[in-house]
């Protein structure tokens, strides 16, 4: 894999801070485009400065608002600010437009703000991949912070939050059913929670259920706070910020130097078998293994024997993840090539 | 990879209908575990034969009692039904057994009904694939219908229903901004809605928004039908089941015998993926590929360069993936053994 115009091009852009060139790059990473992992490859070591904050709750929290809140607070310290909104909605209805229009109100002429919905459902079975990358590249491009808002449910969506350095867990008074539901979920990775629409009834009841849960399952370590936010008032959100800081300085303290190491290592496997599995996906759709396929759509053959035999064949398995810019049709190689 | 006798004495008393058997084999499932794709393979031949019914909806719209409901109507006509019902709460808090309780109540002393909750957060990020196989499972044992019930968020849970024939969509009156979220994201797969409590105020009109919202994207081909249904009280319950029979037998009569043939292509594809991946994970974290992985650690060698070092040697590649079971340690292999 030789150096590619195109990904140089749009490089020279980024470093530039050229918007559009960025809106390009994460547009690419959501359609796994050819060349991101070169590029992801080259500005990677660009990374690693951005404050990553997780924003996470039920539709109706207000999420938004109190996004926009803290946007506005870290614009007040002079950092560059990053969102990253994964909507649950699909790319066929209006929910990712309406809830852009919203979020841009504030911010829209601030070159130091930069706002990004992807949906949940078009990131070709990848989001937890996609996200990553879009972080790394927000990062890359100077952002101080990153905000990743996510709607609190769901495998994936909830695996994105492992991006997060903390995670802030948004819920309301009026949750009743949805908010038991929620705590199921999401008590686990909570760092701190914010009680928002504080000034409605049983504010303080939530307040205190949630301290009773952190109570409950305390250990040594970081209790998450509760913080009680008005966000469409601006209340509560500097104490909010403020709970935020405390916690990055913690995990700052407490995490060990093999702790980055291995956060490294752990990309490094996710990196591997996403690139794998889209080769895969690729060469079988694309022909390769043509004898195996026939038989599979005969039915001569199940799926999960073939799928043995394939396994069982390191040759016949290399030419599936040869790269397919510069693989010879199949028939050419010798099984076992290095 | 030979005859395994632990996986040969689970499938004679898996052929034998023991139920335990069958609750082991799925926890292995679930568990990843090794031999679960020789046991796949061997019952494959037995599935094919259920129908494949998928739930879906907010929590909260009675998923659960209309399961109830249907497995009561079902179970009239003589057949086995089994229920696989995906869980959005964690392994940790209650609601899991919560919901177990409240389905086991009608059915849990009927041998010819089996239900089976899964977290969607325990399946080690698998949840697709393994709800997958544990669905054939359930059609290999001899149950006539599959019910999968899901709660309609994240992308992962959506995906399941693409295991379902039939896709019903639970919504209810009072569900307001619920509504609009759940729409966004379900309308699309939707087969059937159902506006379920439709005693409540408000029943009328959700039925005639999601009836326009069919009649605009309407074309040639299956309408979604909206069935009003009281499940508490078994109304509409007969008129599901029969709008179900209606598209069980649309989807026979347009499906042409390609479609089978491509879904089995599909399934290999992602075996194949499923298993390399696995495979990367457990080898990699078991030391293979020393000298990239402390290079990695150290930070001399960053993660996508990482990646793409052992993307472009098809050999070092294939070692990585052999067989964990039967492989030599690393250095003893030759690169690119067939």
């Amino acid at each position: 894999m030789s150096a590619n115009p195109r990904i140089e091009e749009l490089l020279t852009r980024f470093m530039k801070r050229d918007r559009i060139a960025l809106a390009r790059l994460i547009t690419m990473v959501e359609n796994r485009a050819d060349g991101v992992g070169l590029f992801m490859e080259r500005i990677y070591p660009m990374a690693g400065n951005a404050r990553v904050i997780g924003i996470t709750g039920a539709p109706g929290a207000g999420k938004s608002t109190l996004v926009n809140r803290l946007i506005a607070h870290l614009r007040r310290r002079g950092q560059r600010v990053a969102v990253l909104a994964i909507d649950p909605s699909s790319p066929f209805s209006g929910g990712a437009v309406l809830g852009d229009r919203v979020r841009m109100t504030d911010h829209y002429r601030d070159d130091a703000v930069y706002i990004r919905s992807i949906s949940s459902r078009g990131s070709h079975g990848g989001l937890s991949r996609a996200a990553r990358e879009i972080v790394h590249i927000l990062d890359a491009f100077g952002h101080d912070t990153v905000i990743i808002e996510t709607v609190g449910v769901g495998q994936t969506e909830l695996g994105v939050m492992d991006l997060a350095g903390t995670t802030v867990v948004v819920t309301v008074p009026e949750g009743g059913d949805g908010v038991q539901a929620m705590k199921a979920g999401l008590n686990e990775i909570a760092d701190v929670f914010v009680v928002n629409k504080a000034d409605r009834a049983g504010a303080d009841r939530i307040k205190a259920e949630l301290e009773l849960e952190v109570h409950l399952r305390s250990s040594a370590g970081w209790h998450p706070p509760v913080i009680m936010t008005e966000a469409t008032a601006d209340r509560g959100v500097d104490s909010l910020l403020e709970t935020i800081d405390r916690h990055s300085e913690y995990i700052a303290q407490s995490r060990d130097s093999t702790h980055n190491a291995e956060r490294r290592v752990h990309e490094f496997v996710d990196i591997v078998t996403a690139e794998i599995e889209r080769r895969a996906t690729r060469a079988l759709g694309d022909g390769a293994a043509p004898d195996l396929i026939d038989r599979i759509r005969t039915g001569e053959l199940n799926p999960y024997r073939a799928a043995r035999e394939l396994m069982e064949h390191p040759g016949k398995l290399a030419n599936v993840l040869a790269d397919e810019a510069d693989k010879p049709s199949i028939d050419d190689r010798r099984p076992g090539r290095s």
